[in-house]
């Protein structure tokens, strides 16, 4: 027997015991995180499938797995054996899995499923959709109780305070007061939140629970009359202590606040997120206040976060400098490296080799350019793993190259290395896109136009009350112009050493039903990322990241626009004047300039010289050198 | 006694004899047509003020007016001595009706209101503001009832058929199938509207009761089981009866509308349009099914009438030519005026005089451009009335000279036009700007870069799914660029011998509340008229008109792309190369080749001559002449 199909079976028999019909096991920690630690890996461990998204059903006489396409064959592979059914998401005739229950749950049936685990959202679209069946929730069950025997802990780092004067820039007090200020427009005297960064940045901490996340596991409850954080206690320290004390908050214990919840003086009216908490605490709350008294709307927490402030804003125009310049010395040692073997007489083309000799792989480079990055004095760690494809990896919007499985750079074609890191002066994320040596007409086009889209939206001016919406098409025409359109936003906010992705703001062209327009806002960031994707043949991206800032306020109302905030060049070799217009070159010179101006002070003489060259202005006509 | 203070005093009397507190008197016919016959001058007849927009509200006590910004002076002096108060809407400070009324109003008091002349929407939103004073609504009032003595007639035009093959396109069967299988979808089997030009559409009829819209005064009611237009007994022709017979349509007389809906069959559950129904029919239909028998979305009509058909789409095409070429000879006959009066050794500017000597109007030009259009066989009556500025006047955006009050055409600046016809193959608008002689540098880079937004958005690429907010900012960004914002959407939707404004599509950057956004399909017409208005010095306005077209189909998705329709020459003399880009100087280029070719064939040679001229090729660095 398969160790899965055992596992399964030992999960059966546990639903026996509580009288669960069907138990559903999403790919989720409690707080919603994009990335999730191993302890949270229960579809994993109970079906073998380790792709990033999947959900598994489990019956007495069923077991399938919902995943969505860039999985398919992965899962196949994977639950072969297991007696698991692929569920392939928004194949023809594939049902959603609440479409699936409503046809075969019994009347009256339980349906289980961790609540931790489930956001409210979730958890009340699923309640809805099965109302007619009148099913029942049973959301107290840890699937893995039990039968998961050699578990991993639940990850837990200490806790480091975030200078409020050098790094922050806004007191947790002053924060507080903001928050509870949008509290009482909304109605509301208490606010009860899961989400993991906007808590790190509500009190001025961060920590290390998440990959590439500087988060704690953490709830927070905030009344008109105290300020509650939950943590693990051993991630709490001295300093910690004080600064809670100082600031009169509260600590209580992270596992207690389903209790503190059921048992806390009862609030008037609770505003929440539905995307941000978790359903065990939103029905906890509800059992409390009833529907009367609970207050569903977006967190205030994540406009706040999202508009940087003065301190803040420094702070990430200088730490995007230092890493815009990590990226460029890669890109230059690599650089060098192609020349190297383009000039070689062996075969063709020939692969890239290092200093010692040793063959280049994606790899490899992605180590190097990490190791560059973990040089910069305030750096914490990765913002999200590195993605660099060769050739027609790149395609692969979410490529990650693994140590066996790495493609070998070769002087020919282009190569995509997608990375940030996470300082304490901010979050980077920058794409470039490179040529290894000699590349087709086709390839120049697409980079070429790849790179209008981007400075386009770069240089674009816009009226106070645009959406993302408003502005995608700036990015997306050129592409759009000749048949291709990349499957993807053009733009996502950034966090302050803290997720790589977040919200309100982003820039698309549509919004599905989840999916929430926000107003650009100044002082908020955002990615600016257009690309052509060729399955099979190559990727191009390119994403500098912009701030929002004023451009003038007239009569007309107040006009906004974007202050690059990396510096990394848009390669040359890539760009084809054919496609360029005079306006884009004006303000590709313009950016280069910059990039020279500000790059060139953490560069040695040698990569200096390199610079230069790659950010000489490129001249045509209606575009003059000035 | 001022005669309006007498009238209002009669509708006190009338209204204590009622018991309402208060009466509420809109600017609206029993359709919501965008203008009204003078039989719907109530508002007027009681206050005076003879502008567009304005709502009356009467209590024994209180008489106030709510107008809007473009009217404040005019209302001012019109309602001087009526006793009557001027509520400037969207001032600080001002109340809206619903909050004067929420405040004003005593509990459980009466508000009457001619229910016919207020939507559905309107009227449920205001019982929801009202709610907490438990207000009754009085609507089956007219106030004009016993007071107004010369009340003109309600308009009564004769009915014509709209030949199926030659000018629909599509039969009033196939329709009716349509709309019914929408009906079904929706889970409905009853369909009421009282929207004039989807009635019109779905009848394959027109008449003449509203200006500039050739509609006749109606209601239709479709069910499973009958298809019921309701009009005035003498609209009704012998040829419309045959019609009605042949097509098993049951035509029943315009007054009642309200009597049928109480007595018809009871519907299962009722599809209607709120913005397109009064809510005098919306609360009888209410009373008959009850909350859960109504069913409120968009009118499907709306969507089906705005993608026009083949056989439309080739007439509009034959009809946009001759009205081009009608406007091409008006603009060359002004211009040669305007170029003799610059040779005159007289004043400067000299004014410009007609070959009878006769001194040039605002409102004289209009007339000739007007009976220019009246010569296209086919012509039925204006779409709109011509809005014809020269100098500062153009800077009003529905300015509309009158015979007194005209300005005269000098040979100096710049002239703004905007104009359209009604023909049996369509609807036009068409708005060009042209020099009368010199123009000051300023004037020429406003205008170069409102003609870089509007050939944009001609030849913008978009994939299916965009909507008018996605596009918007294609027309809008090189004044944006500059800090100019136009105050006003790109562009709007136009019917077919219809309506020249109709929705749902529209091209605007920001909807409010009331405004619904909707995808861009093949077969939709929309102008796009991007423009700058200097308040006391000019207007610009290019408004040339866009049939959505597919470009192409692959993987990626559907494409989606602009054919113009208008063709007239975009003033040479107002376009400043350094502010044109090479693309759309290109694009400039094709278009005013494509405009000789189409339009030459209806003019004689020596205006032939003059649109070579006008149309012959710019060259700019990197846009060489072919």
């Amino acid at each position: 027997m398969n160790q899965y199909m055992e596992r399964v079976t030992r999960l059966r028999d546990a639903m026996k015991r509580s009288g669960a019909d069907f138990f559903m096991i999403p790919t989720a920690d409690y707080h919603q995180s994009e990335y999730v630690a191993d302890f949270f890996k229960t579809r994993e461990f109970f079906s073998g499938f380790t792709g990033s998204n999947g959900t598994l059903l489990i019956s007495s006489d069923f077991a399938g797995l919902w995943t969505d396409g860039r999985y398919f064959i992965q899962a196949e592979r994977e639950l072969a054996g297991s007696g698991i059914v692929l569920m392939r998401m928004a194949d023809p005739g594939v049902p959603t899995i609440g479409e699936y229950l409503l046809e075969h749950m019994p009347g009256n049936g339980v349906l289980a499923f961790d609540g931790r685990c489930v956001s409210a959202l979730e958890g009340i679209a699923l309640s809805k959709q099965l109302a007619s069946k009148n099913v029942r929730f049973r959301t107290d069950l840890d699937p893995a109780e039990g039968i998961w025997q050699e578990r991993p802990a639940l990850p837990c780092s200490e806790v480091f305070l975030l200078d409020e004067a050098k790094y922050a820039g806004e007191t947790t007090l002053s924060k507080l007061e903001r928050l509870r200020r949008e509290m009482k427009q909304a109605g509301t005297d208490c606010f009860v939140t899961g989400r993991l960064d906007e808590i790190m940045w509500l009190f001025n901490i961060r920590a290390n629970d998440v990959e590439c996340n500087p988060v704690a596991l953490s709830y927070a409850v905030v009344t008109d009359e105290c300020k509650i954080l939950f943590l693990q206690k051993s991630s709490i320290t001295p300093a910690l202590t004080d600064f809670a004390r100082n600031n009169d908050i509260t600590i209580l214990p992270y596992e207690e606040i389903l209790t503190y919840l059921q048992e806390m003086k009862q609030p008037e009216r609770v505003l929440f997120d539905a995307a941000g908490l978790s359903y065990a605490l939103y029905a906890s709350l509800l059992a409390r206040v009833g529907e009367q008294g609970m207050q569903e709307q977006d967190s205030p927490l994540q406009k706040m976060k999202a508009v940087k402030n003065p301190v803040e804003i420094e702070n990430i125009r200088s730490c995007y400098i230092e890493d815009s310049a990590a990226l460029c010395k890669f890109i230059y040692r690599i650089s060098k490296r192609a020349r190297k073997a383009q000039e070689s007489t062996g075969e063709s083309p020939a692969p890239l080799s290092d200093e010692e000799g040793k063959p280049v792989t994606e790899y490899s480079a992605a180590m190097e350019l990490d190791a560059l990055r973990a040089q910069i004095p305030d750096f914490v760690e990765l913002s999200f793993p590195t993605i660099a494809g060769y050739g027609p990896n790149a395609a692969m919007m979410h490529y990650e190259a693994d140590e066996d499985n790495a493609a070998p750079l070769l002087a020919a074609g282009m190569y995509l290395v997608d990375s940030g890191g996470q300082y304490l002066r901010g979050t980077t994320d920058v794409t470039r896109t490179f040529a290894l040596g000699p590349v087709t007409d086709e390839m120049k086009k697409h980079f070429t136009l790849t790179a209008v889209g981007n400075l386009q939206l770069q240089s674009a001016v816009f009226l106070y009350g645009c959406t993302g919406k408003n502005v995608d098409i700036l990015s997306r025409e050129p592409l759009w112009q000749i048949g291709i359109d990349y499957k993807c936003g053009t733009g996502h906010g950034i966090g302050y050493l803290l997720n790589v992705h977040e919200g309100p703001q982003n820039i698309r062209w549509r919004f599905t039903p989840g999916q929430k327009e926000a107003v650009l806002e100044e002082g908020m960031i955002v990615s600016d990322e257009p690309g052509v994707y060729l399955e099979g043949k190559y990727g191009i991206r390119i994403e500098t990241i912009l701030l929002v800032r004023k451009i003038c306020e007239n009569g007309d109302g107040t006009f906004l626009g974007f202050e690059p905030l990396t510096f990394v060049p848009i390669d040359r070799a890539l760009i084809d004047p054919a496609y360029l217009t005079p306006q884009t070159c004006s303000v590709l010179n313009a950016y280069h300039q910059m990039t020279y101006e500000k790059i060139a002070p953490f560069l040695n003489e040698e990569e200096q010289v390199w610079l230069r060259e790659q950010t000489a202005p490129i001249t045509i006509p209606g575009c003059e050198q000035q």
